[in-house]
Parts: structure tokens; sequence; C-alpha cells
């Protein structure tokens, strides 16, 4: 099960720079309103992203959509960005090896290479057009509007590879659109051509889509056990079902950054000790980010408030932030995402007597990871650990929807609208006239 | 010529919170010092990496080594953390198609397909023993110190793998070290079997290594003009030989940077927006992080000291940061990296007479860019772009000696010793003793 532990929070552990206790049950009062007024969101049907995870008959569909793809196509590209391409790269870093698009069919037991490409910048996709053999590649459009730019930019120059190679009738049978159920162009387009097209639900904003078939589709296509990804969202959702902070993970997650952020404390770290989540913290970094940096409360005042997400890997990161971490200004707190069990052991053999030889490199790692630990504690900086005990698709599951609900808390706590994106709309109307001059 | 651009850092385009021209100017004092303690650490031979772009003999001699290489072999793997990585993947995501790997070797025009595995854990290790074949490899093996555990660990356990594949006498044949001239593991071991091994200069630090055999190897294993690069390098060293603020892109990047710290901006974004450039951020993000993090100033008084350098990607993480950059604190100073022309072309074709058609991919690239830049200032956010005419070998060398040099301009400025890294002993030293419970 995944653990919280904010031992290296308190004042106990970190001196005077960390929490009381007294700090964390004052979270009482703060957390009631919270769940009272996140209900009544969910109720009004505001907040979708709460109810995703019971979707399994659907997240059955989807993967036996992607069941029929197994051994018929190759390569499986997501034209999106920001959140329809976060969750996804996330997803299949943690769930499939990272050599995953270099290993041959048999080695994928038949399942997809899954390729992101989530910019538009030319060598970015340039690179896919002279990579890929479009007869046996699928394209997944994925714009929760249907009017994206960047993603219909890059569909329109991937599709006419696509066309060219399997002739404009075909083409429509490699591709798949995944947006809003109702309106926009490729909805209206999916009508017409009769394309596949998947919904995502109008209450549930990009960066909450992970669990919808935004995130699915990929994941399934890579031969993920999507089921047990919603089973463990479930089982997290359940456990945050509890109004004592301390039993809470998400709230405890929200409170005690909450509280760091009004001490001065601007900068969250994300640091997973494992390669297989670091995409964990990418995609974590546009939920914090876009939710939580408001220039306005909702009751209309600026507040111009928001945490800055910081992503690190453990233990690369000691070779290039931990000195900062430890010495610099008192501005940050460090979450630990921690393994217990690595899902590859591997012995280091002895070479000349070497004191490394004998161990499992996975001991190396731990070893790396509580040194770091002890050693921010020591400084006097605060620091938390998420631990799952294995990596798979249902503790990360687990973590997602933990990150999930800790961001609509800190919305709470924070008292802002932690669901749209005010500040971007200036940069599409001026990108717009750029375009255009 | 790699321009920097400090209009939108200044009150005229972003209001009270701007700089003023008399802020700039203030620099010539400090300016002048720097340039002295600079000039005499040098002549002391403190610093070394003043003087790697004269290399050119050296650069020859790796080019020639790898040369031998092309066609030979398929994979060239550099076992290195930190310094000794990060210039490697940037070099390569810069002055290589993203998609390398997975291309042919003829695609490739025979030189090597470049994996770094800078990290310890099994299952990033463990999927390079599933993936490569050992016979047609060579392993870089680079360690300053010639006893990093991450990297001797990462060793062992590969070259037990290759010895079981070509035979122990062989196994030699496919390894490089790269390391201390006279002492340490490597040297010594390098030196007894006959392993080739290469010099990093005692006095250049990890993180200004790039321009070392430490990055210059894998670079010319890939192909890299890697002779270019270190006249990139030594151009712009020329360009800030020069005691006018204005006239200095290093020393005016540095002290902008340095007044908008004193300000209150802890947080520095580095966003390229161009996927060639985005691990230049990551790399620098060690420069800036290690180099400037720090508790104690040269008078050994506690200053708790060290902005926060943060990777983004244009316009990718518009869809991410951009909100908060926009309506967040004013905890931040962003950098654009901006690149005039891209090395691809791509048409939007057109579809359905959606508006984008008969446009350039890089033109909507761009105006995403220019309108990102716009609404930052119009916001009052201070930015600054610096811009290279395209992305080759040249224009590269030129930026990482660009932020090199500025490094040491803001270690100068801050008054710090921008070359040590005194936060991770104890790190060191808690690792080993978990390791041995």
């Amino acid at each position: 099960m995944t653990e919280i532990s904010i031992q290296n929070c308190l004042k106990s552990n970190v001196g005077a720079f960390g929490l009381s206790p007294a700090d964390i049950q004052s979270a009482g009062k703060a957390l009631k309103a919270a769940n009272l007024s996140l209900d009544e969101q969910r109720r009004r049907h505001e907040i979708g992203f709460f109810d995703l995870p019971d979707n399994i008959s659907e997240a059955k569909k989807i993967a036996a959509i992607a069941g029929k793809w197994r051994g018929k196509y190759e390569n499986f590209v997501v034209i999106g960005i920001g959140g329809s391409a976060l969750g996804n790269i996330a997803l299949q870093t943690a769930l499939r090896p990272w050599t995953w698009n270099l290993m041959s069919a048999s080695q994928r037991k038949g399942w997809l290479k899954i390729f992101v490409p989530d910019n538009v910048d030319p060598t970015l996709i340039g690179g896919l057009l002279n990579t890929l053999d479009m007869s046996k590649t699928l394209f997944n459009v994925v714009s929760k509007s249907g009017t994206t730019a960047e993603c219909l930019a890059n569909y329109f120059i991937l599709r006419n590879a696509l066309e060219k190679k399997v002739g404009k009738a075909k083409a429509n049978d490699h591709v798949i659109f995944t947006t809003d159920p109702e309106k926009g162009y490729l909805r209206e387009k999916g009508r017409k051509e009769g394309i596949l097209t998947l919904n995502i639900p109008p209450n549930v904003g990009g960066r909450f889509s992970v669990l919808t078939p935004v995130g699915l589709l990929s994941a399934a296509a890579a031969g993920i056990d999507i089921v047990s990804l919603l089973a463990g969202a479930k089982a997290m959702r359940e456990r945050c079902a509890n109004s004592n902070i301390s039993k809470n993970p998400a709230a405890l997650y929200a409170w005690a950054h909450t509280l760091f952020y009004k001490k001065g404390r601007n900068v969250h770290v994300m640091m997973p000790y494992s390669n297989e989540l670091k995409d964990i913290a990418d995609w974590f970094r546009q939920l914090w980010a876009e939710s939580l940096g408001k220039k306005t409360d909702r009751k209309g005042k600026t507040v111009f408030v928001g945490p800055t997400p910081v992503k690190a890997l453990g233990a690369t990161d000691q070779h290039s932030q931990v000195q900062l971490y430890i010495e610099g200004p008192h501005d940050k707190v460090i979450t630990f995402l921690s393994v217990d069990k690595f899902g590859t052991e591997l012995k280091i053999p002895s070479y000349d007597k070497h004191p490394l030889g004998g161990k499992n490199l996975g001991q190396l790692l731990k070893a790396e990871e509580n040194a770091t630990r002890d050693a921010l504690a020591n400084e006097g900086r605060p620091n938390l650990t998420v631990s799952v005990p294995e990596v798979n698709a249902r503790s990360v599951g687990e973590l997602l929807f933990l990150f999930e609900l800790a961001t609509a808390y800190s919305g709470e706590f924070f008292d802002i609208n932690a669901y749209d994106q005010p500040g971007v709309e200036l940069g599409k109307v001026l990108t717009h006239k750029y375009l255009s001059a």
C-alpha cells in the first residue's frame, strides 16, 4: 500500500524550520471545510476526476479495442500536448521498460511501441516522419476542445504522410480521436468520416484526465493493465475519504505543503528514487503549477499564489541538485518517491575486491536515498516520503490519484479555483496575431 | 552569432518589477573585480575550463579514435553520472536526431548509437542488458576521481555481461576510461590492463567538463563535429573578454540574474523553444545549482545562497507551467533559448480550410514563443532571450561556454566558491554507512 511519511517535516527531525504536531492537527477545520466543498463540487458534477476510478467497464472496452491492434500494428503515436500527453508518458515510463521502443515485436509480445511527440518543433515531428512505417502506425489525436493548434498542426502533417503511404481511403483506419463528446473540430470530423472517437468527460480538465481514454488508450496499446490502474486509484480515493488528517494521505500532503508555502517555501521538489517513476514527477508539475498558480482567489482578491514544482531524480540529481537542496536557501520542500522493491534485481559482481561487489544495485540506490533523506534532515531541510511496495499498475493508480486529490485539497486550502487556467489566454490570442502577421 | 536580449528585464518593458538601465550599468565595479579575480584564478591554474576551447589538437585525436569505431561498433554506452553524463546527453540531443537510436546503421552513416544510463536504478541497467548486443558495444567509463560508486557499480555489472559475451581476453577492447591523469581506481586499472584511458584535467570540475574528453568522446562517436564545438566556445570566450557589461553576454546574463535574485526571484527558469536545446537546460541545472547553491561565502560568512534552476520546454510547457509563470508569485526570471531557423522545415497541409494550413510548423512554434514572451512582459514578468541563428556544433559550443562563464561570473558576484560542493559529502558518508549495514 502507498504510504506517506512526514517525519522529516517535523521539528523533532529538522529543528526550527519544521512543523509541530499542533501545526498538522490545526488542519481540522480547514479539512472539514475542504471535504464539504469538494463533495459539493462533486455533486454539482463540476469535478469529474473523482468518479473516474469507477469506469471499469469503459476501461475494459478500451482494453478490448487495443487488444485488436496487438500484433497487427507496430507504432502508436499520441498527438497531444500538456494534459493530453503528460499522463501517457508517465504511464509508459512507469509500467514499460525504458527500452520498449527499441525492443522487437516478440519482446513486446505484440504490443505497440508508444511515441508521444508533445511539441510543434519541426525537428521533433521530422524525426518521427523519418522513422515510422506509416502503414504499421496508429495515430491517436487527443484534444479536449478538439481545436488545440499544436495538436491539429501535428495531426495534419502526420496525416498527410499517412495518406501518401496508405491512401486516402484507408487513412481513417489508422486514426483515433479522443475529444469532447459533443463539439469541436475533432468530434465533427470523426462523426462525418466515421473515425473511431473516444470521449473526454466535459467535467474533467486536461491535467486530471490521465484515467480517462486520454491516458488509458495508449497505456492499453502498450499492454498495460488499465483495470488495475483504476483499482489502485479507487483504493486511494477510499483511503482519502477520511476527515482525520493523519489518515488521509492526500490531505496530509496538501496541508504540509500549504503550511510550508506560507512559511516561504515556494519551491516544491518531487524526487523519485526510481527511473520508472520519474515522469510521474513531470506529470505532477502540470497538476501542481497550473492548478495552484493563480492571480486571484475565489473571492476575487489578488493573491499571486503558487508553489513552483520541480522534478528531480535520485540518485542522479545527487550529482546535480542536492548541493543546492542541502546548502542553499530555506525555500524548498522535497518529496521523495520511494520504491520498496525494484522490478529487477542486479547483483554487482566482485572485481578487485571492491567493496561494492556482492551488493545489489537496488541496495545502492536505496542506501543513497536513505542517506540523502538523512542528510537533508540533518541540515534542517524538510522532506517527506511517499512510498510504494513496488511499481505496478495498481500502485501507479494509487499515486496518480493521491496527487490529483492532493491538488484538489491544496486548491481548497489556498481558496483558489484549481481547475481553470486564465493566465494562458493572452498567449493564445497573441500566437494567433503573430501567426497571421 | 549567439545574441542575448534583456529588453524584457527592464522597467520600460515589464514595469515596476524590472531593472533600470542604471541597475545594469552599476555592474561596472563588480565586473572589473570579477574579471580580475577570474584572471587570477586562471593564472593560478585553478579553473581550467577557460582553456579548453584551445585544445583543438586533442579534439582531433578524439575524433580520430572515434572514426575507427565507425561502422565497426553499433552502441556507445557512457557510464557516468552528473557532470560525467549531462553534457553528453545535451550534445546528443542538440546535435543528433531524437530518433537516432532507432535509426539503422546506414541512416546513422555508421556512427554509433549513444546510451547514457546515468543512474543506478536496476530497471534502467536491466533494460540495457536486455537490449544491447555486447559484442557490438563500447563502454566509456567516466569518473573524474575514478572512484564514483554509481559509476563503478554500473561498470562492474555491464563488464560482467560483456565478458560473458566476448570473453575476458577481448573485453578490454570494448572499454575506454576517462578519468584523472594520475590517480584513482580507473587510472590504475587502465594502466595495469592496457585499457585506453583519456584524461580529465584536474583543474576542471565535473560540471565544467563537457569540452574535455568527458563530453567530446561520445559526441565524436555519434559523428558530431567536436572541432566546431570548440571553435564556438572559443568565439564566445573572446566576446566575453569585455569589461563593458553590455558587450559581454556572460557577464550580462550573470548580473541580471544576480540582481533579480537579490530582489527575491529565487527561481531561474530556462525554457528552450527547441526540442534540440532542451537538455542544455538540464545540463545548465547542474552548473547553476551546484555552483551557486552555497552555505558560506568566500569570507566564511553563512549566506545560504542559491537560485533554483528550473528546466522547461516551449511550447510544451505553455500547457503545463506558463499559467504559473504568468499568474503566480513574482519569484521567477525566465530565459528563453531561441532558434532563428530550425534544421527542418515542415509545411502544415491544408485540411478543411483550417487556418493553420500553409503555415510552417516552425512558424507556429516561433509565434508561440513570441506570444509567451509578450504575455509574460505584459504581466510584469522579467524574461530574457538567448538566441542562436541555428542549432549546430558551433552555436552549441557558444551556448555551453556562455553559460559556464555566466556561472563563473555569478560566483564572483555572489562572492562564493563556484567550484566546490561541500554539501554532498555527508550524503556519501551516510550512503556508505547504509550500504554496510
